[in-house]
């Protein structure tokens, strides 16, 4: 935690005053998207000093080879790195002939950035003496269109403050781009054509291997007061890159403005011979809205957003900002609209981690979307996974399982497995339970049983299959095992017997077991239609029952808790607090071993079984392992203050619960793992909203009934947060004094409110 | 194990008849060095079948940047990648201008390949009908000198059989190569200059990054009917390739040879503005000697060798074979002439594994140099530990060791740890041990103590330094632990407690101790020296001292036996036997995780630490640990035959030894593990010579005296070998009748037999 630039505001991010040092924290913490593409919060005008450029469009990676030295079977042929797309928003300033550069200008002063979450928009204000002594006032706002997902619009103000000038614009689009991450001086893009008609740029790219097609456009409108003015334009080209320089003199405190608009149309989209001519329908209509009509569309979609998925706090400003930043983001990733995306785990803001499709989604993206969309959102979510379920079994049966079984990728672009370390990809093989886990989640919250009949009994099988196969027998104990995994503390690699790996892989075969018994009960046809298809026996089937059945989990009787894994308690347990903070975080300070050696816990791990299956303990249980492990956890991973959060507030420890909410709902504002130069989190956000709603608001379904707890932390006035429940809408306000829910629509329902029934009716 | 094509001979690999499927794997066995470069054994004229080219030079590598994907605090920066070097040896033929192929002629007869192994050369010969009906007699040797070891030579005839031909010959020298490992299309080499004075031609050529600089020549003298005869060259080069066409006509049954010498010359040993010069100087030297004259020279340099290293074995011919096999391919690899090289895991024969230095040269080739050559070559090889500390404790320090603790690489070319997996990197620290290990082999072999007190007490205090770093006290045990590492089992990782590295770990620091004492008796001005440039205080040598007493064994009271790892017992005990033989060889057959959670041994392990400190253990646990362990043992790895070889010989189990000391003599001959197309297994023929010297002969140095225990395998009628003990070189025989020794020089010396003095004296 090392910054507390960011000016606490309720519905803005707000940094004012320039600082080099902060411009990368800042490109990524202002980075804006639209679901469909998003961008780092580079500047428009050129820049000097340190920058990670980056602009990203949804679907679009690398296949980077992984065939480094060393080689394992089954490891996969590629890592897919997160693509820099050519740049769109560059516009080049000259005033007078002199660059403008905030890095090099004599004075910068009444810098202010503002991202507006409650508008979708980015600004930045400023104003600069450049070297040759002209002063200019300088106001830039942005935004990708929610209306039109293939535009972005800038507008870009400059005011000379001190004497008339000559100023020139040079909009331009750049695809001789590359990669933060590349190794030596790798090349991503094949240029295919640069070219112009009439205002409109547009450059035709493919990326290298994976040949996915693009086109990236600009077309500009030129201001004087505001009045829109004919600039001559000069076009200039090279073999990657198109500008337009629009030159022109301005009276002292006159304003010359410059509309840009500009984006990408791909080929996942359409014909990738007619993407030029998509580009000039897609500007042609950009152009004819015009900035300002876009803006007032952006406003009103994002209204449209925040109606349904604000949550707001009362007397803390800070944890109101943070919320509503998480919130923010994850609309700006993914909106459930394009059945092909997923929640990536940096969403467009960084490059980090590869890949768009984790776990992730499934432990923590499904309940936000599922309870502040449509609840479509999440079937389309899980439809995502069945569609990949094929390859899923290629991935298994590449591993050496059979007969079915399915091992889901750790990271996926399109259902193949693309993360190339062996004790992730073949190891952390947990992920399987969180995609079973999600199909009981949506069937409990949304009360749809027609998934699993349809399709997700398939994928249930598959994985109770993976399970079976996966367990070995260990004669030394009569027990099955589940030995070298890796767990959600990815802090231990190839370890045995962690318990939330065992935990999940016996719920897992239970669960199918149990839905095979109720297909066959209700759904018939689907039940004859599943069981030709992948041909279970019951010899099989009691088969996977003796797995669950006799599964081992590591315990220990002088600690009374579950180990975390076989040989946790063979460390050398130095609590963190003990830890000397210089080490601190661990992954930036120590190598692998060390870190592998030592007790620390990068994420909630028994503790995440805990979250999940908390109906199989008891609070006292609870309570016991949550003070036996909290004490090495590290919260390096940006997944575990929320789940923290959750626990702490269900003990009742509500100092701590809102401590671990901060940390969550901050974590980039505040870059407590000081890395948030990198990227966002953008999936563990959706943690934080489940701190809220699942941990103050103690929100759970039981038996098909709502049921909530709530807690308020004592420095708040009150909270209040929306749920979509099976197609009801009600409104949840909590006080110092009490709670109100309020009912949307016509018909009451009933709740449980700290374990009492209560009737809400629309009208409260 | 699928071939046993090689026809069994006491002095030569020999392959008889063309088979197109078997190309690759002889051109790993077919392959010669000098120590200096070697190459595969490509044919000298085009062939368009599935082939390896790899033509290497030693010291020559490239730096592979191993950040793909993930990182992980601590990595190097590069895996070393063994290049493929410029090709000298091409010869394109024509015949009536249509080109010489052996996969397109319309017959081959009477192919023979030989590796002359007494001599020091490769043949191949063989006759051809080509498409145009034309018959023609070839007939090819070629060397790489020992004599002048930047210069290879060939001798290539033709004899047209049925009919006139004109016979064109292209000799060329070719930098446009690439690598058999690479990704995509990467290229490593870049080509700065071809040229020609003369007859001799010429490529200058720089690795990428690591800026070797290279010049690969030729010169060619033609012979009709063994007379050299003047034909014209008709000169032609590209960007990255040189010729010369010499055409002649022939007249049937008439010969044409061509003698073309080559090679390289690179500025480790020269200057780089000066590498056309000194080749030229080379060339004329090699061309003035001529083709004969060189081979006599090359069967001298043989000659020599052999009388030192030879192993007869009388009565089984393809054990004879095997044994000279190894010998001759480790003098290929490394004559210890060159103090910054070493001996490569695949010599000059293949490019996998990458690097030049792994723990090999420490546990199985330094005894084989040190008794076959002058001791100096042994201690040559501890020196080159020595010059690398500075490194290994900087590599330490990246790992967050202190305090000058080392762990040297566990690959490397020069010091730089150049291996990128962490498990192997970071956690297959027992390498350190046998660095030590190696100090202390030296010493009880030659008695030469001065190295200790020179150079070697460093390197054990940083190593002891590291173990104490690496180990941590478990208190739920009491004890002190070394958690997360990889044993020689490569095919365990990141496991505790694993029993061989724990107690070389032990033996490391209680030798380091030791010698402190020793040095600073007998050697005070090197003991002040020492403590004063390491600082060590009698505090930090108690901490040593703790570790070792308290270390912690893993032990199973069921089995009786010390158990590998904390985990081993928890795994599915089903023997090798019981495994379906489909299943093997598991590194081809498994995946990854399902190796790591197998049972199965790669390589000896725990008896590994038993080889190497078998005093410390009776014959009773030996075989105890021999039967739990060697059932799970797959012998993968090409290190671990030999060592069960010696085990069982020990254990007097001579059929189940003989088996051993067939598969380490016969691993590539044979191929045992289905890989030799992609190069030998170089480090464990030392191995091989162990399994003789060390298993059969039962040789041992015990409180100064060489002591022997012969045994012999029922099928052999006599074997013999040399021992160049202390300046002393002893001559075994054993028959199944009795031992003869027989000695050299003057002085008798007094061996042990059987536990029995006797006194050996220069006339048997």
């Amino acid at each position: 935690m090392n910054q507390d630039y960011i000016i606490p505001n309720e519905w803005s991010i707000i940094e004012e005053g320039f600082n080099s040092e902060k411009v990368k924290s800042s490109e990524s913490l202002f980075s804006i998207g639209n679901g469909a593409m998003g961008q780092r919060a580079n500047f428009e005008e050129n820049y000097s000093g340190e920058t990670f450029q980056g602009s990203y469009i949804g679907g679009v990676y690398y296949p980077d080879k992984t065939r480094v030295g060393w080689w394992k079977n089954g490891y996969p042929e590629y890592f897919a790195k997160v693509l820099n797309a050519p740049n769109w928003i560059g516009i080049n300033v000259l005033i007078n002939e002199e660059k403008l550069d905030l890095n090099t200008c004599k004075e910068v002063s009444k810098f202010k950035r503002e991202l507006n979450m409650q508008e979708g928009w980015l600004s930045r204000d400023f104003e600069a003496v450049l070297q040759n002594g002209i002063k200019i006032k300088v106001a830039a706002k942005r935004f990708l269109s929610l209306e039109l997902d293939e535009i972005g619009a800038i507008s870009y103000t400059i005011t000379p403050l001190n004497s008339d000038a000559k100023i020139t614009y040079i909009p331009y689009i750049d695809a001789g781009i590359t990669n933060e991450d590349t190794n030596w001086d790798d090349q991503f893009w094949d240029v295919l054509k640069v070219s112009q008609n009439n205002q409109q740029s547009y450059i035709e790219a493919r990326t290298m291997k994976t040949h996915f097609y693009t086109c990236t456009f600009m077309e500009s409108r030129l201001f004087v007061d505001n009045k829109e003015v004919e600039v001559p334009c000069k076009s200039e080209q090279t073999s990657n890159l198109i500008s337009c320089t629009y030159q022109q003199e301005i009276k002292e405190n006159e304003t010359f403005t410059i509309h840009k608009f500009g984006g990408y149309v791909v080929d996942r989209n359409h014909d990738k011979d007619a993407l030029v001519s998509v580009a000039k329908v897609a500007l042609d209509k950009a152009v004819s809205f015009g900035f300002d009509v876009l803006l007032e569309k952006q406003k009103e979609s994002w209204a449209q957003i925040w109606s349904m998925s604000d949550i707001t706090i009362e007397g803390d400003v800070k944890a109101q900002q943070g919320i509503r930043f998480n919130i923010f983001q994850l609309n700006q990733t993914y909106l459930g609209t394009d059945a092909s995306l997923n929640i990536g785990p940096k969403g467009f803001t960084g490059e980090k981690y590869g890949g768009s499709t984790y776990w992730d989604t499934e432990a923590y993206c499904i309940p936000f979307y599922m309870a502040t969309k449509d609840q479509a959102v999440a079937r389309t979510l899980l439809e995502y996974r069945y569609n990949h379920l094929d390859k899923a079994i290629e991935n298994a049966a590449k591993l050496g399982f059979t007969n079915g079984a399915a091992l889901y990728p750790m990271v996926t672009m399109n259902g193949e497995e693309c993360h190339n370390e062996w004790e992730i990809t073949f190891e952390e093989i947990h992920r399987n339970g969180a995609i079973a886990f999600a199909i009981y989640n949506y069937h409990r919250f949304t009360d749809d049983y027609s998934y699993i009949p349809e399709k997700g009994l398939e994928v249930l099988i598959a994985i109770a299959r993976f399970w079976q196969q996966r367990a070995t027998f260990s004669s030394d104990k009569n027990k099955f095992m589940i030995l070298g995994v890796t767990g959600p503390n990815e802090y231990e690699n190839n370890i045995n017997n962690n318990f939330y790996t065992n935990y999940i892989a016996k719920w897992c075969i239970n669960y199918a077991l149990e839905n095979i018994e109720v297909v066959k009960t209700d759904h018939i046809s689907d039940y004859i239609r599943i069981k030709e298809k992948v041909n279970f026996s019951d010899e099989e089937l009691a088969k996977w029952k003796s797995v669950a059945d006799d599964m081992y989990f590591p315990y220990s009787e002088k600690h009374n808790v579950y180990l975390q894994q076989d040989g946790f308690l063979d460390k050398e347990l130095i609590t963190v607090a003990d830890l000397d903070k210089s080490q601190r975080p661990i992954n930036q300070k120590w190598s692998w071993d060390r870190i592998l050696r030592s007790p620390y816990i990068k994420q909630a791990d028994t503790l995440q079984g805990f979250y999940m299956f908390e109906d199989d303990f008891s609070t006292e249980e609870l309570e016991r392992h949550f003070d036996f492990y909290e004490p090495y956890t590290v919260h390096e991973s940006s997944l575990s203050p929320c789940v923290h959060s959750i626990q702490a507030a269900k003990l009742d420890r509500m100092d701590q619960a809102y401590t671990f909410y901060l940390r969550t709902s901050r974590l980039d504002l505040d870059d407590y793992n000081h890395e948030v130069e990198e990227g966002l989190h953008i999936t563990s956000m959706a943690g934080t909203w489940m701190s809220i709603v699942e941990g103050f608001g103690g929100m759970r379904v039981q038996n098909n009934t709502l049921s909530f707890a709530p807690k308020i932390p004592k420095g708040w006035k009150a909270y209040s947060f929306k749920v979509n429940f099976r197609h009801q809408v009600i409104t949840v306000n909590v006080s110092q004094t009490g709670t109100e829910f309020t009912l949307e629509g016509k018909e009451s329902i009933d709740i449980l409110v700290d374990g009492e029934q209560v009737t809400v009716s629309p009208s409260k």
